[in-house]
């Protein structure tokens, strides 16, 4: 399907600039193959760094069947000389790329690079990529926190102890689609937002925009075990995960918390507070947040509110206080469903938010931020 | 093993009033076989009704190994004339009684009726059984709640508009084991607690009874599949429900609501009012409540006022902070696993609290009171 | 590829014969939306019975997808007035259409008629649309058989007691792409295959076709509970099926054996009779069949045969027998992997073959054969 | 407590001389708790080698329930020095001994000796404490192999060149307790069988054994994830092994084929060589087999033969081929479900056998042998 798709691509993107200007790109040295090069010469060429992580392999489903890309790269510290479809069988025939090193990755010349390593690996070695104007979006938490001390305070230890290039904090742009479509048209450097902070940034966010008032915040958030990665742990064991239910670090101690409170504090305009209690659910995929609030207005209005607010968004739903979210609704596709209810008798008003981790929550954010960094429809290779 | 000692010891040594009072019951006409006279001569007869109800199997696979009690009868509306292993397979060679119907077995003489009817069914069934003297204890909810006013709010509706016999709510004394022991042990009339019910009130009560400041109380629980019951619907449907997470009648909905203020209420001293969210887990058993609550202490106080509080009970066991409860703990047990934490810079204190739904959420804690109300070693037939 | 093409550019403009081919055909009257017929003039024009089953809503959710078809009507007897999205809240945004009752739905002309419908059902249902010229795809088991006697051995009890139209059996083209597709291309009636046999048939139809002697086929399959569809039993109730593996109509009895000894036989020149035993798998998706053979060539020679007779299908993935198939390989997608292994000290045979019950094993074959009925890429919407 | 144990331990054994032995029996020095030795004085002193291995810590669970055992020391040499409820937080109340390394256990003096080692591993450590007339049970590998050649090719590697201890393999026993009974109560080895090997065993050796002509057998396994243990691997991290089945050493290269196919040979009295094909459920426990046999008698006689054979065994229930064996139906339990069906028109007759893998398929198993070789009840502990 996807030279038709690249063939609608030629006729809908607003294409003048781009076209000359992958035109005028020379075509890297390595590739004497004409059809490559001809199938290729109009697309926008990817470069993955962590690919053998659950969000790399997610990242190349997604763009195989992308009209407007090529995947230039795939990359692997662990895996480096073998296909990486020897590691994720089911991809097999859709990208048997052989995995090649960070260290040969970053040299590579591409228009976009996607970092799905863990944080700190992420930030050093983006870097040089930075450094040579190449756009990034890095999965990590690398450049999501503003401030370089709330960073040191949740991500650094003893060994790990400074985040390696502070100064860019500022410039890069924090990937909630929903929030930052604009500046994100124009970042260099796009820093994914974390699942649990998208499934709690979604419903909330439109709230402060409208001027409610919400004095505590609850989040009871539940996890599907990829969100754990690849990497193995007894929890994440399956005789161990399954038919398990385990909350972990509760209350405020999780890493997304300083991520959602630096949002939060942004759109209320004064320090918020929150509580963050993630559970590990023995579920593949899917995050559902059920967050409690106390706030002036009733669930009815939030409900307005937040429809209102996401009236034009693709990837939102806002569904009836009768027809809650549910985790099979979103699995495996990019949308954040979202619900309002509770609240009689002055109790607190009951978000409930479901999303796909590694989709919304991951990857199919990335990819919907790169849609809009190079003027693609932002529902390309989504759907 | 307590059981088996118990039993050995009921045969063998001689042993006070109980034998006594045993041996001096009449035994039923109908029973004229020898052996089984002689073996239960001195045991507590049983009869179970709504048999074929996870409840009701899970009861008797435990009072099959309880050393002192004998199943007289399990009855079944819909299965009646079957044997209860030709629907529980795994009962084979456990129990093959043939299922009486509920008419035949409310005529019959035992000690003790167990009923896991629905509610409604359950009270209508249990009336001419009470009349009779003898001692019932009901896993529905019709004699949880004091008020027939609360109860028809919450359980009546056109076709069923009153409770059949609220004159008997007084009577009947709430199965809460380890908060109405004194009065269970002498109780014709036991109303078992709601699953939900007993994880949220066992960490909540502890704290009231210590004269702890409670302001605000929400709920969220998640709870295993098996506690939907054994009737088909859609949202239970294997498909539907696994790799699935579904938050339902969340807020002040579910009807385990007012059982729960009713004890809170009672505890308190005031009308308590609280935040229930119950979510379906993709798991066939268990119970797991992260309880979010406003209080004047610390989590590490109320940790020290529950472990206290708890010292001595077989089913309460109080974890650490660093070792919150899971599911998994506490799958097929009467346990009930409690933790504190949270309470940082004034968020919440959170309560996690974990039980296995068909235990000590169910038949477990009813065979729990059974053992007080017979004057049993508590734990027969439990470890 | 190049039809395709210009099938999506004609939506943008104008174009050569192949558009005045499309404007010649006769726009249903029903339609009036300028924007919908301007938008759908060139697509092929789908309507789909039984849209609420589970294979109904796979093939929507593929069909939306699809570069060169529209979804007419979607239409469902117990749901009708209802939205499928209502039904499929995960569908909401992608299908909100309303569902219409399967008698309006065989009055509307459109190009090709997918049936979802339970056997029986779906011949009576489907005659009149076949009376009037219309292309349909049978996912049932109506026209599978050629034989009506052994369609009625198999189908038929004594409500149902005999095949609705027996002379349309023949007529009928069995829907296993990969091996009819040239009668696929002109078919009217299209018997799409069942989940099983399409798993079994694909490994063993290459020994035949290459002269391969077969004596003993035994066919171990394990199957997801999507399988056993949406129809509420107590097997596939959530908690009898999870944590549970259930054989079921073992050996000579599941309605899909005929089916497969039909194909079999024919490929062998003389009847095959075959062990097929299925298993109920706590997945929601995927079957895996261990399929043992006794033959005169070694499991390397079977998997040469089979490589390269699938060289150049786009489905099907031949994997070493180091790398034997999986469900979680295949779950989602419309491949079958197959590898083969064993025939060591003349033991038997073993292949291994794996895809998605609900795509290759039913929507996805049935939207290949559409691609390949209607002239269309056969990968269109599937990849 | 006292009198009842040594009572019930007095009535049950054929106890003469062993009584005397313990009570002669010296109190293990490092013991001064006046309290445990009165306890414990008449109890059979177990220690368990492994015990945070899921076979060692299932041991636990039901020994702590038998009435006539002391479990004097838990070992592992990975976590000594913790208790072994912080690693399994389950057993938290129930056993919260300090597990001891195995250098300190195998040193201790009690009266039988549990060994949930690896294999290898296993053999090495238990031979001092076998030279010192210690009884043992070893749940691994190690001494179920009577011929040191066929143990050296299917257990050793360049590593591990040879058996520690060939000499005493002759020595050893099967510990499959239907079949070795007498043998059994006077071992001082007892092999304890493997999971699948019991599963396969039970059904066929009955058959054997009544003259039963037997010329294929192909078992097609399929077992829960804790049978590949607590380690760590990536097929049984849970994203991958959830919503997954997988086959894997299939056909003739699983450890378990020789120990089947030894005792399988010996009932037939000449070599049997066999098709064994284990595959991964995504369950946490039991084991179905579904095994095809070649044989001159019809599925009805089988079954009749196996009916008879086990009529008096506690721990087999022979089912009707309308109510085949299901995982559900014995997890957490001792019993080996069996039903035979298939082998109409010439067509393979089916067994299908169902157990759990960590019950009568490992620990259940080991400690009915216990029972057998100190004469307690065979059911003691385990019902």
């Amino acid at each position: 399907m996807y030279s038709v798709h690249s063939a609608l691509w030629l006729r809908e993107g607003p294409c003048g600039e781009r076209v000359r200007k992958h035109i005028l790109r020379p075509v890297p040295k390595k590739d004497f193959d004409f059809k490559k090069v001809f199938k290729n010469v109009n697309k926008i060429k990817i470069g993955i760094l962590g690919a053998t992580s659950y969000t790399g392999s997610e990242l190349v489903k997604m763009l195989v069947s992308h009209p407007s890309v090529s995947i230039e790269y795939v990359s692997s510290q662990s895996y480096a000389g073998k296909r990486l479809s020897e590691i994720f069988p089911a991809l097999t025939k859709i990208n048997d790329d052989i995995l090649i090193s960070p260290q040969e990755a970053i040299e590579r010349n591409v228009d976009c690079v996607y970092s799905c390593l863990p944080h700190a690996a992420s930030a050093s070695l983006l870097l040089p990529v930075i450094d040579r104007g190449i756009r990034v979006i890095d999965l990590s938490a690398d450049f999501r926190l503003k401030d370089p001390a709330v960073y040191k305070k949740w991500y650094c230890d003893d060994k790990y102890t400074e985040h390696p290039a502070p100064q860019l904090l500022e410039k890069a742009v924090f990937g909630l689609t929903e929030y930052y479509r604009q500046q994100i048209a124009t970042a260099q450097i796009i820093a994914n937002p974390g699942c649990y902070v998208t499934s709690v940034l979604l419903p909330l966010l439109p709230l402060y925009k409208n001027g409610a008032q919400i004095d505590m915040i609850i989040a009871d958030s539940k996890s599907g075990v990829s969100g754990a990665g690849r990497g193995l742990k007894q929890i994440t064991h399956f005789p161990e995960a399954n038919e398990n239910f385990t909350p972990y670090a509760i209350g405020h101690k999780h890493r997304h918390t300083p991520e959602m409170e630096q949002e939060l504090s942004a759109a209320a305009g004064r320090p918020v507070i929150m509580t963050f209690s993630p559970h590990l659910l023995p579920v593949n995929r899917g995050i559902l947040s059920t967050v409690y609030i106390k706030t002036n207005i009733t669930a009815a209005e939030c409900a307005d509110i937040v429809k209102k607010h996401y009236a034009n968004e693709p990837f939102v739903r806002v569904r009836e206080s009768s027809d809650l979210p549910t985790i099979a609704s979103v699995a495996n596709t990019n949308y954040c469903d979202i619900a309002f209810t509770g609240g009689d008798d002055g109790l607190p008003v009951i978000a409930v938010s479901a999303l796909d981790n590694l989709v919304k929550g991951a990857s199919g954010q990335a990819l919907q931020n790169m849609n809009v960094m190079f003027g693609l429809p932002e529902t390309a290779g989504l759907k």
